[in-house]
């Protein structure tokens, strides 16, 4: 983005800003509700932010990886439900163009910049109970499909489904969300994140057009179009740190509006106990060291994706490296500081109505996507035996 | 009690795990809906157990603290509300055995093992809103009290009240919970702990007799009665042991009929797979040593109670390290496996139906009603300077 | 012992106080110089606690487990290099004890309480160099063997060699450590634990006699045979404990006495520092939840010793299970103390004179005997699974 | 420095590689000498890394603070006492840069690269032993010193006293080292950073002229002068990363050349093994967070120090906070890597030969430069308070 764009209107941060603190004051009420948030959904159209990382030559507002991420970051801050639908908006919009043929995404950006589409997931590649069958110029996907986020109130969909006569080969493909035959079950119901609406979707023989198929290069195909995991990797250590930055922010204002120190305590007032102190000390260290190594993943990938077909598998694997570690921090800091914010608060900061909670029932869920045990264990191949990962959709 | 009685009818814990059989059906759904559990305190005056702790010759149980405590513990593996108020029902009856004369609790309590009253708790000594006016023969007691747990649905209440002629003493006293005056709000809504009924109570001008007083010997007034707190911690730390014990079962359940190994696991099955195991380990070594603690701890309960009036200043102060050292390990090794129990389970086990997030949710909360970080305080001012803990509600 | 003879004469236990007494004062200076510990080891021979463990009818102090491990937790507390080579003494003769016929053990348990005989080590399962060849009526023991502690100014040595005629089958005997051919090398020189000559041994053509070989019952045959690994494993969780209690109480004197607040601080004096306080809690918590599932473990292993024969495969998993766990814990709390010490007592603290470095490398060195990890994985396969630890040398 | 000048003569960072090669082969076998590293000090003064921060104008490299910091961690990998030392050098050099005027510093910084000068340390402010006596002209310097890093074969001394005649000013000045009346003890004998020289120094009746005295704009006065304590606390951040990158690479060598599987893993190699690779997992994640905040504190203060005297007290304490954090962070991480790094190596790591506990050793003694936990509380202030740290010699 050009400064006088930034000086002139507001910058995509700014409008993020404004979005959080209005999403802000219904957080906890749609925390309690679960479902659909369909206004902020509604908002979030309207504040062109579902253009954000589409080039500007396609209507968007060309913003970076780093500045996408960010605004990711600023929602979830708030309400990580939206920050998740919002960033995989994005993904999703990364997966069309890193797997398809620039006709085939270059008309769908334009779209989506042009009417406000909203992408939803259909994809999890560990669920294979959807599958293909093929017709002359066309497919068919019958089955079910788990954890897919953002589905509903979608007017795109990426869905994916196992190609059983390729030797369960997964087929990817981008279809309007109304398509006859799918059937979005709006069954999520689970303790954190309750309005990404990751619930179930029936496919029931859906007609999937050979033009809608992401087939050249298709999946994982080149270090460029394996940065799609990448992307969503980094998309969630920024949901975690967005997370854990509000959890702190909301529990320093009841700290100081509403702490009063234990009877035994020798401070005053509660900002000065050694003890609470200590404790924000210490959240400071975490975050700190999570936003330096959010960051420097975030500038990485933007790098990355400068280069496009220049991208060597190198390079894609300290991308990785740099994404797995932040991913592992932000999860590990993030559920120490969610727990711990209630050492600071106290006994009345469990009313339900602050619902403080959910920071931690949110990071809990979220993080539990792939497990840290084996981005660890990815981590220290590389670290003891310098085995770069292998890409998958998890890594 | 007599192994004869043992042979012949169900011992207490015996009782408590049937008991417990039926909560745990309904503990989930209890747990979203809130309120008081009815059915479930009913199903516990019907057991006998309310009389748990009471000597036979007053028609009790003649339980130990240990046996006491164990059901406390046994009962908060599926539903530490009721586990919580059960444990403060034998405290308010070491409270009137503690603070007052032979003729006053002994008919509470032989009423109570006949009647099978409930107590609760109207006692918060850090709420200093309910203040007392001296009359010819009698008080009255006026104000507000927070965090009275097991107040509602009860027959007995203890009630403390600040006395400003006195220089702020604390009076406390035992009443009929339905004395006219005294109005329990109903407004527990917590994110945890959610059927314990621990909201407010207003006293409006509610006579309280001097029988129904407890000064003599009054609060924390000799070494024997300063066990009362004591009582009431290592209550908290069964609570929490119990929470952490029940958790992991819950996580051990599902781990082995639902869990998968991650898709690049080496394990064929997750029961295999190293880092869940490890995990299981470390499960292990913290339940193993809170146990150890709590254990230790109750003996010495046990030991220092049947001293009586013999018990020494010193032996006190031992055993309330003792159980402080008890309650923040038990504390710290709760919060970090009903965290962590999610890592064994995997992202399926956050569905809201299985409600496994009220284990963190109960434990944090309940750990939250005295600081943690004064608990270790206290602890090294004794491990350093060798300094006593000083008797208080809390210590 | 009869309480009689603890009034009359003074108790093992304070006779390795004033034994630890006198090995407190050149424990530094010892630990710089390495080697054997000559004029300790000769002073434990004058104390007559190298008969400790054995039964009064054998001439020994006829001292249960847990009463000879209290005495290896004391001596580890000033010397843990001492503490080993005493604590393997015992376990030495719980080798003969438990692998060997009654006319076997028996003498030589009459002879070591007679001569105050020193029993060392060279039985390494895991060091296969040294083999055996087969004679008739006697065999021959040629290799070489490492980790042989206290082999050096030893009476007695267990030695092992594998038997490749028998498919590798581990032979052990007891012989004198003087027999022709026993080469010692005294060449043990490692960063902590540095008295205890766990060096290496070289076999030339050694005689063992038919009768000095431990084959009935012989290794890991019975569960009452199995109890020699879990006595090893549990004296060194008293190492262990006794390391972290010298260093605690080591720093404690050092902080009182020398230990100044730092400029920043609010307290006059560092006694009253809270994050002083702080650290010294949290020492107290670690070594309580230690010393707590060590004593239940020693209480343990004594039950299981008086079994003997009627000891089953059952209670002795159950042992093995305390057993790790309060080695686990063991190591991890000191290793945690050991470091962290230096946060209470300064930079001054770090001075050569004072090798208060020496807790941390002696503990750090003997944890390493086997991996923790495969302790904890041991212990996650009976915690998930319940699959119970197979007896080994290790478990 | 130029581009052209990079790729015709070595860089600083592969000079100090060269340097740390030949270091490394006897940093073991010094450690265990302790006292002056002679041979290599001089093999930095030829090495012409003592003007590495010196612009080039006066004749030095003309470094920034990143990069001389790098080179410090680059030697502090292998030997950290020397990286100690050579930091300090710089440390020096910018106190007389800071803190005086430029008539003063130039020729100083001159004749430093001219000569190769070395420069020491007695300025340490909490020990206010040595006093100042004041003559018409020139001062006298009286008293005792402690901790005198790198004094020891040095030609230039950055010495302070306490001015009692003006309240306790500190008076810091610049002077030969082997001006009468100086004496270095050479009494340093420390676990750790061995070869440091920080012993004690005293100063009977010294001359200190007026031309010598640091006094215009003098310590700790604005902004800019306040970025001394700075420079020395993430020079200590780069050594504390370095010896735990140091660590890292020798545990990763030892672990592939040397380590072998434990009997009852699974893995064929001890490369293969899941908790080893687990370990590894985990140092990797530590040492990249440390890497990310290092090297963005390391930018941050390469900008400030741009500004010269229109930097702000504002952005001089965002880089005290950012250091502090960067501090913390390298402190913990890298003691827990020292530690845990012989559970991927094994018992026999422990051999005295590799010296490996001298990770340990090292970063254990130099962390304890000021205290963690006041480190933390400065932090915490600001998290919760938004206080800025107070800038002292520590801060």
């Amino acid at each position: 983005m050009s400064p006088n764009l930034q000086t002139a209107v507001p910058s995509p941060l700014q409008i993020a800003r404004k979005l959080a603190e209005t999403f802000a004051q219904t957080a906890a009420e749609r925390d309690e509700r679960g479902g659909t948030p369909k206004a902020e959904r509604d908002a979030l159209r309207q504040s062109g932010l579902l253009a954000l990382s589409i080039p500007t030559r396609f209507g968007g507002l060309g913003a970076s990886w780093s500045e996408t991420l960010d605004v990711v970051r600023e929602l979830a801050k708030v309400d990580s439900s939206i920050a998740h639908v919002f960033g995989f908006q994005h993904l999703m919009l990364a997966t069309v163009r890193l797997f398809s043929r620039p006709e085939q995404w270059q008309p769908w950006f334009e779209q989506t910049a042009r009417n406000n589409w909203f992408w939803g997931n259909a994809l999890n590649p560990l669920d294979t109970r959807t599958v293909v069958k093929k017709y002359d110029g066309w497919r068919e996907f019958s089955g079910k499909k788990s954890f897919c986020s953002g589905a509903s109130d979608s007017e795109m969909l990426i869905a994916s489904a196992v190609d059983e006569s390729a030797g369960g080969k997964l087929l990817i493909a981008a279809i309007p969300s109304g398509r006859t035959g799918i059937t979005l079950h709006g069954d999520w119901d689970n303790m954190g994140q309750r309005q990404t609406d990751s619930g179930s979707a029936t496919f029931e023989r859906v007609r999937v057009e050979e033009s809608e198929l992401l087939l050249d290069p298709g999946p994982l195909s080149t270090p460029f179009a394996c940065l799609r995991p990448l992307i969503a990797q980094l998309h969630f250590a920024h949901i975690f740190l967005g997370i854990a930055e509000g959890a702190f922010e909301e529990a320093r204002q009841y700290t100081l509006k509403e702490g009063r120190p234990w009877f035994t305590s020798k401070a005053r007032h509660v900002s000065e106990d050694p003890y609470i102190i200590r404790h924000y000390g210490e959240f400071w260290v975490g975050l700190e060291s999570v936003r330096a190594l959010v960051e420097r993943a975030a500038a990485q990938l933007d790098e990355a994706w400068r280069k496009e077909h220049n991208l060597g598998s190198e390079e894609r694997a300290q991308l990785a490296l740099s994404i797995a570690t932040a991913k592992v921090a932000a999860s590990r800091t993030g559920l120490d500081l969610c727990s711990r914010l209630f050492e600071v608060t106290g006994a009345r900061a469990t009313h339900a109505s602050l619902r403080f909670d959910r920071y931690w029932r949110n990071l809990r869920t979220q993080t539990l996507h792939d497990p840290v045990d084996y981005k660890i264990h990815e981590l220290g191949d590389w670290a003891l035996n310098q085995t770069r990962p292998t890409p998958t959709f998890y890594s």
